[in-house]
């Protein structure tokens, strides 16, 4: 029996090969530097490479694993797997440019180490190195295929930007509905998600109903993970998240406890709006009161409601054999099951 | 006999249609303001919306017209035409956040309407966008030729990154070589121009030689026509033009004759060095500092070759009826040639 630390150990060198050899391609005759900048958001080189700055390839390990467990060999998805990893870090790199943010995976993010033009300009190159990646399915899949696959990966990044969109525009609003929440992560975390896992089934030649249940595994991983994911930032054990529990209240984030608070318009509501939290300080206090209106019950029972969906998708698409366990094993490892 | 009117004529609605139906795909549940962030960008609404916020449609002609000259359909290489145009405008929104350029063709840029996050965040959908234009192609073309004509917009995007790398990292070099220079031209111009000729050979079933002659042409033309658009912003007639001729040497802009006239060491080098030009009333005499140290007389005499080739890399190609009749007509105009 293979297990998911076992895949892991063959697949993550074989897609950080792929990633490498797609990305040597930003190098250009007198210039480097590029492919420099590449290097280091991607956690190759530069202060504080290695394993912890590259993230956990969550989203090329979905591909691979699901083109397994769908039927398919995941040798011959390598490139999809790069292609979906090098996709979600060129929206992160903007993704920081748009939100200012100064750190990520522990080190300043590219554009306070470049500056923002050339910053920008190199995540440009790297969704076109995304979708260059993409391409190399062919051969030995059809051209048909890769076209579909290619097709799915660009559908993909236009969502992303759609639900970038509504993060920003959500900044410059008082108040946004628990629907308008579920329209922004739709896009934001849950479309590169379902693309990773539809693509595993694309990939193994699977038809339509099994290509569609792995979609929606993959969106319904998506939505779960992301609703934990605002639950621990505020009532997680930092110790045991990695993540502090005072962050998403201080950047004033619209997390799903937060958005549903303020449509409860209670105690935190009325704090919130007179501009709390200011300081670090206040953060216990203000996570309280969003306890006391209810928000802490509403997103567990939400993110447990939506981790049962996940699971049921998960088996609504009869993942096979050992490939198909240690998905399993990875989507509640993502949603913090313990079995 | 059909001119280049006429083709004009026929042509630019197809493509306008074209980009219309793709940018269409950018609105969402919810959201409708990042597909009117790019309906504003293309010229299609907004204040001055109209055909000259629009641009030439250069990129795009050339596709239809190098399609016709090669012995293919027009009409089928629309969604190639849609994608080349589209891929420019999003290098343009980009290019303009990362200049700083408050305005294009006559309106303020996208950038300083919208904020630099949400117009950085539409420019990423437009550049998917683009590619999804181009994967239309299939049908009627082939899976092969639509993944062949695919790769070549995501490597001429990649090739735009380089160049527009090069243009923002000689920003801060006191010097550069005229060998440098051309290498940021061969990027951010020419590699789109050559790809939009070769497109045409391509969406043609052209043999290999023809391709790569189109090519070719489409590269030269390009080269040729930086060096003019480089003399004509500092010598050309601004009434002809429609080009301030003090706004490339008041940007302090690296190009040809400035590049040219600093490896001289000659009046301009020293001028240039300790900061001229300071204010407008300073460039007359840069520019004729720039006329004496020989920039003037060499710029024309490389335009002037450049154009040559350009021509001669055309007749390479053997266009064929009137198409090719009309690009002859459309290269010459584009050169400043009057035959």
């Amino acid at each position: 029996m293979t297990t998911l630390a076992e895949f892991q150990q063959q697949m993550l060198p074989a897609i950080d090969q792929a990633m490498q050899a797609v990305v040597d391609r930003s190098r250009s005759k007198g210039c480097t530097e590029l492919h420099a900048m590449l290097a280091y958001h991607l956690g190759w080189r530069g202060e504080g490479a290695g394993p912890s700055a590259q993230g956990k390839r969550v989203r090329p390990l979905l591909v691979l694993l699901a083109t397994e467990a769908a039927g398919g060999e995941w040798h011959r998805a390598v490139p999809a797997a790069a292609a979906v990893e090098l996709l979600h870090n060129f929206s992160l790199i903007h993704d920081d440019i748009e939100d200012r943010g100064e750190t990520r995976r522990g080190r300043p993010t590219l554009w306070t180490q470049w500056g923002t033009p050339l910053a920008l300009n190199s995540g440009d190159a790297l969704f076109a190195l995304a979708n260059i990646a993409m391409l190399e399915l062919h051969p030995p899949h059809s051209a048909e295929t890769t076209l579909i696959a290619s097709r799915l990966l660009l559908q993909t990044a236009l969502r992303l930007t759609q639900g970038q969109h509504l993060d920003l525009a959500y900044e410059s609003r008082a108040q946004i509905t628990v629907d308008d929440y579920w329209r922004m992560v739709e896009g934001k975390t849950a479309a590169l998600l379902a693309a990773s896992t539809e693509l595993g089934a694309i990939l193994a030649d699977a038809p339509e109903t099994t290509r569609r249940a792995y979609h929606e595994f993959g969106r319904m991983l998506g939505l779960a993970f992301q609703a934990w994911d605002d639950y621990l930032g505020i009532w997680g054990d930092a110790a045991l998240t990695g993540k502090s529990t005072t962050g998403d209240l201080m950047e004033r984030k619209k997390t799903l406890p937060v958005v549903y608070a303020l449509t409860q318009n209670g105690a935190f509501a009325r704090r919130w709006q007179a501009g709390e939290p200011r300081t670090p300080a206040d953060v216990p206090a203000l996570a309280q009161a969003l306890e006391a209106d209810g928000a802490k019950a509403y997103t567990q029972a939400v993110a447990t409601s939506l981790t049962t969906q996940a699971l049921e998708a998960l088996e609504e698409a009869q993942p096979r054999g050992d490939a198909g366990e240690a998905l399993r094993t990875l989507a509640k490892r993502l949603l913090h099951r313990q079995n």
